[in-house]
């Protein structure tokens, strides 16, 4: 199939550059009744590290600071259900109704984050980067965030990380900036993203819209100061909704009928009503 | 697909039970300004709960205790990465290798979770029902235990729960029993999954090969134990193996060459040296 | 993740069987400037092989005979595409709406490949198998179809290979078994089939309901008259139905737009007219 | 996870153009008893059309001419398989060898046609275009492969649809230009490509590394020759290679041990010897 490639450029003939002919890989070490992840005894993560956290030692290679941590796990959360209307959502229970085995489903919704659903992250960076180099050339986070909205409001292109199909307030967003203050890791990205909101809100061109900061844009922004590659918030992407996927497969499995058409805008809430966390946990 | 399928039978009928024609959800409810994972505001469990807990809330509907919790974040560590070898990791870097993006990489892993790799949670399950029937009937532990060893003496079959390729004590499993009686949620299926090993400790027929207790073995046992059913053990599982098959896209797509054929048996690690955890951590 | 599978049975030893300790496979052969299918050049067969007489090839080790060969074609064509609604299409056309590659929602599509759907071949190969015990045991088609149809009375199940959730006739069975016919490839299985619709339409407890044979039936049967084992027309299944998933993924990419909620009840067909084909081709 | 998609675009916006509210689809139309291919009966289809001459009138939305048909026959045929060695074919097998069903095993292969496996029509498509520019401004092919020729002296660039990593000679490649030849569908980019490969051959700078048209270069210019737009081309490419996914699943399933290594360098072919066709079908 590869044909052309076989031609390869000199860079990738330089892989062979193992004296011994072996791969490598700096994940995990598999030993006699040992297993190490990035050098840890998994046993001895287990019950000390969430799987947020080991989820960052696994991407990183690090155990997180305590509030590294804790972010991860909030933003693994933030993303974990969206309802039934994406279409990773339908691709599953679209599976599901078929009587496929729960890992059929899984894989069907997690190929359905593609261009337009769950790629704003990269988008979002890029956007902000636009705006850094303007603080970098000596501007303030205010005047290079009314320069970029006096560009978008040329456009009519959607603007990476704001606004939102449904909320006029993105509850997750908030909570993430809020968040990421009180840990204190919120940097550069943040700041210009806050700056942004602040100027769509008072700018006269985007009075009629309301374009409030959107969860994908809290986890660019944040990813972006805490130093997670781009790469890896593309990973914790597929990583969060996962769950979700499987929970609605499931759900298909055992409260509809094989074979349904399922309409995407045509269904109803029967779950528990909006309760609050139990004391302890809060 | 029609065919026989047209000729529904009743119970397939029976779901146009909805008086307003609408179908019905109980994980996600979204409202303006609002997201409800099982009645709780999202931005509540931001921050409060871990990615284990909200796994849990979302498949089971209720927020954990701190014991099911922790135990809940235990397992899916236990499972986070199995190394360079299993089909399913195979699959995902074969995959990345061909420069296909990330979402097709997990995809393609999840889709290996098959009879073979990742099905025995539940076949545990069934082989371990059949000495707790015995000890409803009123046998001891200890006594349904050398009951079904004797008859697995007879027959050449795998055990399912028992038994590693490669280790003579499973680590994963060790911690993890040792997590659940700490905070004791062991019961019926864990004390039969412990008599059941130390049976075949001790029984000549087994002298020469060990079985040890495995992680899928404990899982299985300890998610019996605590309620989940094997449909979520089942979820449990994808879940916890995403990050691995996504951390293996990553380090395929950054270290090696594009298009090249991996040998799964000729690998070799370069992470760090083994280590311990930091103090505050453990 | 491999846990008890280790203790592997004495069969799955047994695959150690080969002195050079390589691997073997019979489908392809490459040596340089040359590939050969089953033996025969590639470029010898482009031009003189339909794909469907190839895939015959491939799956089967020889080149069919002339009629096996438009046979295959004409089954090949009979599953290209089942309109708008199937849960595949929905799941090919829900992962294109995301903006995803052409490959992934092809690959969406055929993980719904599941028990209700596309599953009934092998099912109805079992039903009629069923009947030809009888008939092997000295009673005539009729007389097996007599007794088969009373034992249905009594059962609500749906009945493998009969009867259609939208047609009273299934246009591509009848054409399948006339050509199967003309062909004179027909046998033992088509002539139970045959008798069994035949006491469908008699009886009295199924005059409510019409029982025509559908397509699945029809190509159940022929394959086991022709020799075609259950898993290579599982297979066939898979490789008649991708062209339609991409074709709706392809039409999704390009008439709507992205991120739309796809009601499956609620399209209408806009294409050319009804129309007969050229006279040369008929 | 939608967000800034929101805030669509005009032209987005533009889809809600259909005044009964309903969406619209070309493909196939579904009325009792009648299932209309592009608007021709399916039952008429069959055994009338090859395979690969109803899966040009599915995607391009007329039956072809003899010619035509002849040459999507081949086409399919040409990448039919393509050995043990593609990283596709080996996500197929690993997750064949995890006891996976067929379709999953499809899936986790097709997801492996990504950037560098299977991604050459299109860039060879636009390779050629450049050349063309140049014949369109008045150069003859020789004269506008020339300077193509030395152009890509200076860069170390794969060159799409030239050279294989492994025959100096595509064989594929040779008998379908051969094809278009009898044909006579072959144009402009068929002609540039052999002008291309004659000069590669003339070249000092070339004279070490050979770099004959390969099948992705003669499908791409024969493609776009006879009007077959890129992503038509793309479908083909995924269509063709599904049943030697499927074989591959297939005899893994057949003639191997579930959960082995697949070292993708060490296996031996065991099928037939090479073999002419038999003489009524040359």
């Amino acid at each position: 199939m590869k044909s052309s490639t076989g031609t390869a450029s000199p860079e990738r003939r330089a892989q062979k550059r193992i004296p011994d002919g072996k791969w490598r890989t700096a994940l995990t070490d598999i030993e006699p009744n040992k297993i190490l992840l990035r050098g840890y005894a998994v046993d001895e993560l287990m019950g000390r590290l969430t799987f947020g956290e080991a989820i960052y030692l696994l991407l990183m290679g690090e155990i997180p600071s305590p509030s590294m941590g804790t972010l991860m796990d909030a933003m693994l959360v933030s993303f974990i259900d969206h309802g039934t209307t994406p279409p990773s959502t339908l691709s599953a229970r679209n599976t599901a109704t078929t009587g496929a085995p729960l890992r059929a489903c899984v894989a069907a919704g997690v190929l359905g984050f593609g261009t337009y659903h769950g790629g704003d992250i990269e988008r979002c960076q890029l956007f902000l980067d636009g705006g850094l180099d303007l603080v970098r050339e000596g501007q303030s986070y205010r005047k290079a965030a009314e320069t970029i909205v006096e560009r978008c409001q040329a456009t009519d292109q959607a603007l990476p990380g704001f606004g939102h199909r449904y909320h006029t307030i993105d509850p997750r967003a908030t909570r993430l900036l809020q968040l990421a203050h009180e840990l204190e890791v919120d940097q550069a990205y943040t700041q210009l993203l806050r700056a942004l909101e602040h100027e769509f809100t008072r700018h006269q061109a985007f009075a009629s819209r309301p374009l409030p900061i959107n969860v994908d844009g809290a986890v660019a922004a944040i990813c972006a100061d805490v130093g997670l590659p781009p790469e890896v918030a593309d990973a914790l992407l597929i990583i969060s909704r996962v769950p979700g996927l499987a929970a609605h497969a499931l759900e298909e499995q055992q409260r509809e009928a094989p074979m349904r058409a399922i309409d995407p805008t045509s269904h109803a809430y029967d779950g528990p009503k909006e309760r609050r966390m139990p004391e302890r946990r809060s």
